[in-house]
């Protein structure tokens, strides 16, 4: 019996409105063929969630195809017939013998095919900051003939923007990273182990909320007191002291896209120092939410909430924040100082605000949003509020 | 209040045992200064187990020095500080302005302190395999006076070989995978959807086993009816039916390692061709392990598994394993025939005899074990069974 195909997360019509954005890029680019092989890109371009990319593997748009061809090792090829939206026959698989093989490996494969349709010798982009040197220079040896582009971030620049069907889902992602931290707030006690507490919210992360479920387990920071300066650590396997502060990152996912969240916690009454710190920070995220309008920079939405923190005595050195969707981060616009570009709606953004002061002093708030023509959107409705439990 | 020391997994003297072992390979290689950029290697050589790999970091190893010094952005310094078994002195921080910069980033804080303490002119051993190719290029060209020596997966191999303190954290992970999938026996259920299942398994496996809790989520796939040919897809959003099979690997994870594990199950009456299926698949098994002694090659172990299987009528195209330990796959040996790599007692296995023959057929069992002299001495202790439920 053949792999049915899963119930997708889009319409057909979506994921050819993004191929066509990719095409039109390539053409200024002046390539023919793309060979897309950053997961999150390959996700974007295809729903493909599967967690193949350990091994090589390349989603090939060209100008010439309507639909994408998935190239990819033969013990994925089931779970890619079953995911993306293509035609079964646009999955290619390379068989397992190039698999921990030093002579050869995925990416030859992926160049002769490219040979194979004809396109060998014409321009060819690669994201090539995402692969490894000695890839790149496959690349460039096995297709001497072809003009080889650094496409890197090209795709991902284009998945900044997102369409209403990707917001709605980020919303859902929302609203399980609001169940997360609600969860927290009602497991997080003294003489209660940190993995205990993480157990439970993880699996709040997973359950979903509103009949949604998670669709993934997402990153997932507890930093906990002595280890409030720290910011990516799970957790230890520490008890819960009364007194404790608790900084917690997660996030919730449906089909890939995120909604990153931080709150702090509190076991009993916070220093005045941390309540100060947390009025700073809650006034710059509003100062922040209300600059990130359409036609505003990234560079002044930092600018809005490094000036109002610094009103409240305190600084921020890292960035305020990243452009996020699918797999979190996003390699392209920083909420930073510098960084100008342009604000357009349903664009949308970490504005992270964890702030890691001294090495005992640590504070972390965020909200997740959409730039709107009135400023930034948060997704979530949880309070901003220090939590004192 | 400086930020304290976390309790170590290892004593120092393991630790520097483990340079030692680095140290002497550098020898060999003509090398005074090796940058280890690989997350995995970073835990090796120094317990730091914070998820700061996304930017770039590196665990710079001198032949002058006693311990290494870690090069990280400025937020991650204190986890490293907390986590590492080196001096606080040994950590240094790079400013945050050197993310998302396109002008210069944490690779040219590396090569600064490289040419600080005088070695800008030596040999130095690079991970290149793991850089973007932009990076590797700096390397070469900040560094020009120094000989660049690829030395990916040099520490890999090193640590290919565990002690006893290594393998008594896996046999830990093992524990916690074994609860693991005792709990899916418990959860999987006709009319449970698969994410209420899979919320309930990973809340054990972060929960822990005999007062070890998890340190980490890793990997996790639940490949159900009618997706039983795939292998790393997550979970769905269905609901398990009367006559699902559910193909689930997991693993425990305690400070970075883990013990992975597979495992089959049947909804009511498995068919009599999976049936046959699991018998050859757990003939083989055996047939590996028992080939799994001190002196023979991957490769006898991988024809001793495929032999069996094959009286039995069956075939496996993928190669049946690999060298596993902290962050899972170790990017080395592998199960598979041709690979002449010879077993020493303690190297560590997962014998992954997953095996996905046709779009509607697939069925998963596994162990992770240590090569002894008599044989693969396995680390879990759950039945070899296809559990039906």
């Amino acid at each position: 019996m053949a792999m049915p195909k899963a119930s997708q997360p889009f319409p057909r019509s979506e994921y050819l409105r993004r191929l066509t954005a990719v095409k039109s890029e390539m053409k200024r680019r002046e390539i023919e063929v793309l060979v897309v092989t950053t997961p999150a890109n390959i996700t974007y371009l295809s729903g493909y969630t599967s967690k193949s990319g350990y091994a090589p593997q390349g989603l090939i748009v060209s100008l010439a195809d309507e639909e994408p061809t998935f190239i990819t090792r033969r013990m994925d090829g089931p779970a890619a017939i079953h995911q993306m939206f293509i035609d079964r026959g646009n999955v290619i698989s390379y068989p397992e013998a190039l698999i921990a093989n030093s002579e050869r490996d995925g990416y030859d494969a992926i160049i002769e095919f490219i040979f194979d349709v004809g396109l060998g010798h014409k321009g060819i982009g690669i994201e090539a900051k995402f692969l490894p040197a000695s890839t790149v220079e496959k690349f460039k040896s096995c297709a001497a003939q072809a003009r080889i582009v650094d496409c890197t971030d090209a795709v991902s620049w284009i998945r900044g923007l997102k369409s209403d069907l990707e917001i709605a889902l980020m919303r859902e992602a929302a609203a399980i990273s609001d169940a997360g931290m609600l969860k927290a707030n009602d497991v997080i006690r003294a003489d209660v182990r940190e993995p205990d507490a993480a157990a439970e919210i993880i699996a709040t992360l997973v359950h979903g909320a509103n009949g949604k479920p998670g669709t993934d387990v997402a990153s997932f920071y507890l930093c906990a007191t002595p280890r409030i300066s720290t910011c990516h650590i799970r957790w230890t396997e520490d008890v819960f002291q009364k007194g404790s502060q608790i900084n917690l990152e997660l996030s919730g996912v449906r089909h890939g896209y995120t909604s990153p969240l931080m709150r702090t916690f509190s076991l009993g009454k916070p220093s005045d120092h941390i309540r100060r710190l947390h009025e700073g920070e809650v006034a710059g995220l509003e100062a922040a939410l209300a600059a990130a309008k359409t036609g505003t920079t990234c560079s002044d939405v930092a600018v809005a909430f490094n000036t109002t923190l610094k009103k409240h005595g305190f600084e921020k050195t890292s960035r305020c924040g990243y452009a996020v969707g699918i797999d979190w981060t996003e390699p392209t616009a920083s909420l930073k100082e510098g960084d100008v570009t342009v604000l357009k709606p349903n664009m949308t953004f970490h504005l992270m605000l964890g702030n890691w002061i001294d090495e005992d002093v640590g504070y972390v708030i965020s909200e997740t949003f959409r730039v709107t023509d009135a400023g930034g959107e948060p997704f979530t409705k949880l309070p901003r509020e220090l939590f004192v439990i």
